[in-house]
C-alpha cells in the first residue's frame, strides 16, 4: 500500500491526490493544506470580490467533504516545514503550534506561488493588500465592507490586475490601474494591449502605464500612491498584483534543484532530481512545447495537468507532460483577450524569423444581428510558414476564447499557417463565416507572406 | 493570358474566380451566374425569412460591384447549356433567350446542388416551396406577405428545416415540422437530436418524427399535408426541405464521370477526368479526411475551400483539398448543436470498433453567472484510442461551435482522445474551466475506456 503525501491543497496538489486515488483505491493519500481552503478556484477571486459570486465558499472546485469522500485525507492548516528525503519524512506545523512528522513513500510538492512583493515603501500599511490566496481575498473583502472603500489603486496590469479593475468598478468604486511597463496585459503585443486599455478606460477605469510607483503612504486616513513625475493618487485601498514567484522555500531542506527564477526543476514526468519526490504546478519549471525547453509559466490549467501526471507517476505510472503553450484568456467587462504560443519577441529570441500580421474580422456573418469585429494577430515563421502564435481581442460572446484554442490545437501539432486554412471548421451565420475568423486571419498572414515571393517570381 | 470560365456564381464558383484573379491579375476570368444573385450567402436565407435580416441584398457576401472591382467579369442570368471539352467552348443561354458561345482555356464547374423533390403529390401547388436558392427565398417571402400566412408545415428536419422552424416561429407563425426519420437533425445521434427536438417543442414548434408524408392537397383555400396513420395538418405554407442533390445536368455534355449519388468525380486537386475542367462545391464528390475516400457531403465551408483550390490549380497551381470531416453547427433559438467526424454507425461501417461516451458539463465555472450545461459525446476507437468524432448540444453563448472546432482540429491531425487532455486550452472562469469541457468529456471517455482494462489488470 503506497503512502502518498501531497504538500499543497490547490490545483496541482488536489489533482495529484485525486488521480492517485482514482488509479489505486488502496493508496493512502494525505494532503497538507496550509490554509483552510482546499481546492479553491483562486482564479475566481475577482468574481467574489466583484459581488458576482455571492459567497467565498462557492469558489471551491469541490468541498472538503467531496474530497474526503474520494478517500483522500485532508489536513487543513497544516504546513510542511522540512522534508527529509532520506528518511522520507516531512515535519509539519499543525494548528496550535503542534508539530508532527509524516512518513511517505512518494511525495508530491504543489506549494504554488506567492505574490511578488515589489520593493516599495508602505506595503505593510493597513489597506494595502497582495492578492493570490483565499486569505488575501477575504481580508480585502472585509476591508472593503468595513471601510466602505470608494476608490482603489491597483499596482500591476496583468490579468489579475485587470480583472480586479473590473471587479471594483462593478462594486461602484473609482479605480486607477498603474503599470510600470508601457502597456497593460504585456503578454499581448502593444496594439492588442492598447485595445484592452481603451476598453478599461471606456468603463471609467483610469489606466496609467509606464509609471513606476515609488511608494505608498498614509495621510489623513487615506492611502497615497506616489510615483515618478509627481504622479500621486489617494485612495481607500491599494492592491499590489505584480506577479507571482514560485513558493519553493521547502526545497532547500529537500535538496531540490531550482531554476533561475527559483522554481523547482522537474522533468516531464514531474520528477524532481530526488528519488520519490515529484513536484507540479506554480512552484515548478514548465516544459514549453514550442521552445522544447523549461521555463517558468504558472497557470491553473498547467497546474491541473501536471498534478494529474505527478499523481499518476507517483503511483507507478509513466506519463509525460505534453508541454505548455502559454494559452490564456481573460474577460474584462464586455471584452475578451486571449493568446497562445509565441509572439515576435519570443519567436525571435528562439531563433525564428517571425512575421506577425493583423486581421480585423467579423465574429460571424455581418448580416446576422450582433456581429462584432475582433482583432486577430497571427505570428508565423517566414522561412517555413510554421504557425508560432496568435493573439485575439474581441467581444465577450464572440467565442474568442475557444478560437484561441483552435490556434492552440494547431500549435500543439506544429501545423503551418496554411494548414489553418485547410481545417474543417464549423459554420452557421450566427456564429461564424464560411471561412472562420481564424481562417480569414490565416489568409491575411498568407497574403502578406506570399506577396513578396509572388513579386519575386514575377520579376524572374 | 489564361481565359478562365466559371459556371456558377455561388460559393465555389466565386471562390475560384477570386483566387484566380488574386494569383494572376492578368487572367481573364468570367463567371456565368444562372440567377441575379452572385455570391449570396444562401445559408442566411432563414434569417432573411425570419425578419432578422432586413433585406435580401444584405445576404450578399460581396456585391456585384465589389466582385467586378476585382476584375472578374460577371454574366448574370446566363445559364450554361452545353460544354464542348474538345473545342473548349461553352454554349450559354442569355436573357431574352439569346444564345452565345464562350471559349475557355480552363473551366471550373460550380453549379451547386438542387433541392430534392420527394415523390409527393401536390409539390406544385401554390404555397408549396422548396428552399435553396435566392429565387425560392424571395418567392416564399412574397407568399408570406401577400397571403398573411399564419401557419406552416415544414417537411424535413435537417438543419434548414430546423432553422426555418425557428424563422417562421419568430415571424409569429404556428409551425409543424414533419420528418420521415425517427429523429430531427439525423446527423446527430438520437440522444442529441432528441434535445434539439425538445428545444423546438419548448418554443412552440410541433415536431413529428417517423412520419412519412403521403401528399399535399388544397382544401378551402388552405393546404393540407397528409401522412401515415391519419396524420393531417392544414396550413398556409408548406416548405419541402428534404435535402440536396448535385446539380450536375451539364456533365453529360462534357463527358464527366459521376459518382453513385450523381456528383461529379474529382480528385483532390479538384480536377475532373477531362483535361482543362475543374469542379468544386455541392456538385462534386468530396474527399473525406477520416475515410480517406470520396463521398457526397455538400457544405458551404467545403465549397469555399474547393473553389479556392480549383481556381488556384486552374491557373497552374498544385494544391490538394485536405478533406472534409463533416463539421457542422446549427443554432436553433437559444441552443446550438454541432458535430464533426464520425459517430458509431459510420465508424463501424469504416471498420472501427467505436466507443461513444457522453458527458454533461458546465460551459464555464458554475460559480460564475450564466453557466449552462452542455452535452458532449465523444466517439473514439476502442483498439487504438484514436478520436473519431464528437457531437455537442449546448446553449447559444456557450462557445459550442468553436468547441466542436477544437475536436475538428484534433481530428484533422489524427489525435487520440488522450491527446485532447494534453492540449493547452485557454481558461478564465467566465468562459471555461481549468479542464475545458472538451477535456472533461475526453476524461469521461478515457475513464470508460480504461475501466475494463484496469479491472483486467487487477485480475491478473
Amino acid at each position: 500500500m503506497t503512502r502518498l503525501l501531497v504538500i499543497g491543497g490547490s490545483d496541482a496538489g488536489i489533482s495529484a491526490a485525486l488521480r492517485a486515488r482514482e488509479l489505486d483505491p488502496g493508496a493512502e493519500v494525505t494532503v497538507l493544506v496550509a490554509d483552510r481552503y482546499p481546492n479553491y478556484s483562486i482564479c475566481g477571486i475577482p468574481y467574489f470580490l466583484s459581488g458576482e459570486v455571492a459567497s467565498a465558499e462557492r469558489l471551491a472546485h469541490r468541498t472538503a467533504a467531496d474530497l474526503e469522500a474520494t478517500g483522500v485525507r485532508l489536513l487543513l492548516e497544516h504546513r510542511a516545514t522540512r522534508v527529509d528525503p532520506v528518511a522520507r519524512r516531512v515535519d509539519v506545523l499543525a494548528p496550535g503550534n503542534a508539530t508532527l512528522a509524516l512518513d511517505y513513500d512518494r511525495l508530491v510538492i504543489g506549494t504554488g506561488a506567492d505574490s511578488v512583493r515589489p520593493p516599495l515603501q508602505g506595503l505593510d500599511l493597513p489597506g494595502v493588500f497582495t492578492l493570490r490566496w483565499m486569505a488575501d481575498s477575504l481580508a480585502v473583502d472585509e476591508w472593503l465592507r468595513r471601510e466602505r472603500s470608494r476608490s482603489a489603486v491597483i499596482i500591476g496590469a496583468g490579468y489579475i490586475g485587470m480583472e480586479m479593475a473590473e471587479a471594483l468598478t462593478r462594486r461602484g468604486m473609482r479605480v486607477t490601474v498603474v503599470e510600470v511597463l508601457p502597456q497593460v496585459f504585456s503578454t499581448l503585443d502593444p496594439e492588442l494591449g492598447g485595445r484592452v486599455a481603451a476598453n478599461l478606460r471606456s468603463h471609467g477605469v483610469e489606466v496609467v502605464t509606464g509609471m513606476r510607483v515609488a511608494g505608498i503612504t498614509q495621510a489623513q486616513g487615506r492611502l497615497v500612491v506616489a510615483g515618478d513625475a509627481h504622479f500621486s493618487r489617494d485612495c481607500d485601498l491599494v492592491l499590489v498584483v505584480a506577479g507571482a514567484r514560485p513558493a519553493s522555500a521547502l526545497t532547500a531542506t529537500a535538496g531540490l534543484e531550482l531554476g533561475p527564477q527559483g522554481a523547482i526543476r522537474v522533468n516531464r514526468r514531474m520528477e524532481t532530481g530526488v528519488e520519490g519526490i515529484y513536484a507540479a504546478g506554480d512552484c515548478v519549471e514548465t516544459w514549453h512545447r514550442l521552445a522544447q525547453a523549461y521555463t517558468y509559466l504558472p497557470l491553473g490549467t498547467t497546474a491541473h495537468k501536471q498534478g494529474l501526471i505527478a499523481g499518476e507517476n507517483a503511483l507507478g505510472g509513466n506519463r509525460e507532460f505534453a508541454g505548455s503553450l502559454g494559452t490564456q484568456s481573460v474577460k474584462i467587462f464586455d471584452q475578451v483577450a486571449a493568446r497562445t504560443g509565441w509572439h515576435d519577441a519570443d519567436a525571435r529570441a528562439a531563433g525564428h524569423r517571425p512575421l506577425s500580421v493583423d486581421a480585423e474580422v467579423w465574429d460571424h456573418k455581418a448580416y446576422y444581428p450582433g456581429a462584432q469585429k475582433m482583432l486577430i494577430r497571427i505570428t508565423g515563421d517566414v522561412e517555413t510558414g510554421q504557425l508560432l502564435g496568435a493573439q485575439i481581442v474581441g467581444g465577450y460572446g464572440s467565442e474568442v476564447s475557444k478560437r484561441i484554442d483552435i490556434f492552440a490545437a494547431a500549435l500543439f501539432q506544429g501545423l503551418s499557417v496554411r494548414d489553418l486554412e485547410d481545417l474543417d471548421l464549423s459554420y452557421t451565420p450566427p456564429l461564424a463565416s464560411p471561412w472562420d475568423p481564424v481562417q480569414m486571419a490565416a489568409q491575411s498572414w498568407l497574403r502578406a507572406w506570399e506577396a513578396p515571393r509572388r513579386e519575386y517570381r514575377g520579376r524572374q
